[in-house]
């Protein structure tokens, strides 16, 4: 079934997306024991995997939906890609965000035609902010991760590396919502020939490996990391898929994430935010174990704020 | 004549260097109001075109003359790419460095295999230094820029850019000594259909673009350019290509230089250094006249500190 889904939607989403470059490094090789294959999403169209999923979400809309509109609440890329997809396919888009999200980010929603909403910067006011202009304006409300048709669109950038790379023995992505690393897996279970999956959170958000481990969905008791992508909490659609389909996932440390993310700026020359680097920085933790490994790392996006460095 | 040499090295070089990609950029199209393709040097063995030029020249000594080493003074991408190329071939390489270059740059001629002289900061001693060398060792020495093996090696950039787009109106480069932009020049005259090139320098290291209007090789009244790798002059080689065969020159200021590289960074997600972004900068302070055409631009390098950045 996933098989399908998954083909007809790399179909239905080819002529909005680019089909990212898969880049290497030697020496990255050399530092993990491993044989690396880095799917740059930051090359993606507004610089992140996102607008995978979000493309799909729309594209599968009726047209009486598609004229009311798409809604959603985030501040982070798939504000930025749900505005991109909606403006691509004539569509409108609402964009619900805290009202103390940064500057740069409302810039860049509006810049790609989103509509913004400020709400109180709390879950519930965000909630009841989507819902309002849901029944308002007849707008389809689609969710940054919690959502089969994101889920799907996700994995097909793994899909696309594992046509590049057939052969790879594991890929390894970063968790946030579980969007990804859920379609992800689907992809690797369906299009790879021995392909596992493995995930990378950080400490400070730890609510995937928690419920990885629990059995049950478990909320985050922090989320103060630099990893601002993954803060998000796991769904009842993404949880499910994760439980079943990923092979482990692994915990990194602020350091150890910053010191990833200063490794691929350096050594692959390309900008990556934070949440990218989770991916490698899980790798590196436990290099013992994946050692001669051929293993794909999904760069997630690009999109990080220049005055704002951690280096 | 030119072009059989710069088909012969690119044959000869080809093990030794990475196909480098290019990249597009829809916004940076319509800011420049140009069709723009950037030929990714940046992500060249060592972090910048350098090694096509240091590779050929290796390759093109005769056995004796390997035995004996290679020699030249540099603290910038030439070192390391002299190193690694020289490393990758077996050849000792001796590398003069004025002695207050920064670390970072000593180090990463060491990683390459470079044997480091240390010599005094000043022109006349960095030169007694190498041919010191280059008699006590019998160690050949190659110049960055200023030499004919070498500059046919750095054509090959816009060689390969020109066999992907051959329809190209225009190639930009920036000028430090003068062996990109002289080797892009012949590669655009025997391999170009139309195609002219077009030099980006800063004004705080104008020494080509004073040399081009009044004709002879000037010198630089001031090097106090973030665009580190432009501080050096041209030469008796690389002038009267440069004077035949290029089409302008057009200078920048700092600011002008920062831009350009943040919207590289920003736009394109790639690492670049500043010397890299000065032909971007050339374009964007020129846009008017070159509205509507095709137009390569060469990114040198990404080899840039991180915790020295201008943003």
């Amino acid at each position: 079934m996933y098989r399908k889904q998954l083909l007809d939607c790399h179909i239905r989403i080819k002529p909005y997306i680019h089909r990212t470059p898969v880049l290497t490094s030697r020496l990255l090789n050399d530092l993990s024991g491993a044989e690396l294959y880095f799917k740059c999403e930051n090359f993606q169209k507004m610089g992140a995997y996102k607008m995978r999923g979000a493309t799909n979400a729309i594209l599968l809309l009726s047209d009486k939906e598609r004229a009311n509109g798409v809604v959603t609440h985030s501040s982070g890329n798939f504000a930025q890609a749900l505005s991109l997809a909606a403006q691509s396919l004539n569509v409108k888009a609402y964009i619900v965000m805290p009202s103390n999200a940064p500057e740069i980010k409302k810039v860049a929603v509006s810049q790609y035609g989103g509509n913004i909403i400020e709400c109180a910067p709390t879950i519930e006011s965000r909630s009841s902010a989507a819902n309002k202009i849901a029944s308002k304006k007849g707008a389809t409300f689609i969710h940054p991760s919690n959502d089969m048709n994101v889920i799907i669109g996700q994995g097909t950038a793994a899909m696309e590396l594992l046509e590049d790379f057939p052969g790879l023995d594991y890929i390894f992505a970063p968790i946030g919502g579980g969007g990804l690393i859920a379609g992800t897996a689907l992809a690797a279970d369906y299009f790879g020939d021995i392909c596992k999956v493995v995930g990378g959170e950080p400490y400070e958000a730890d609510d995937a490996y928690r419920s990885f481990h629990s059995g049950e969905i478990e909320s985050n008791r922090t989320t103060n990391t630099i990893a601002d992508g993954l803060k998000t909490v796991l769904g009842d659609k993404t949880f499910p898929i994760i439980k079943k389909h990923v092979h482990d996932i692994i915990r990194v440390t602020e350091d150890e994430i910053v010191i990833a993310m200063r490794l691929i700026w350096e050594r692959l020359k390309i900008i990556v935010e934070p949440s990218s680097a989770v991916a490698l920085a899980a790798l590196i933790r436990e290099k013992d174990n994946y050692h001669g490994q051929r293993i794909g790392i999904i760069i997630t996006g690009g999109n990080v704020d220049l005055n704002n460095l951690p280096f």
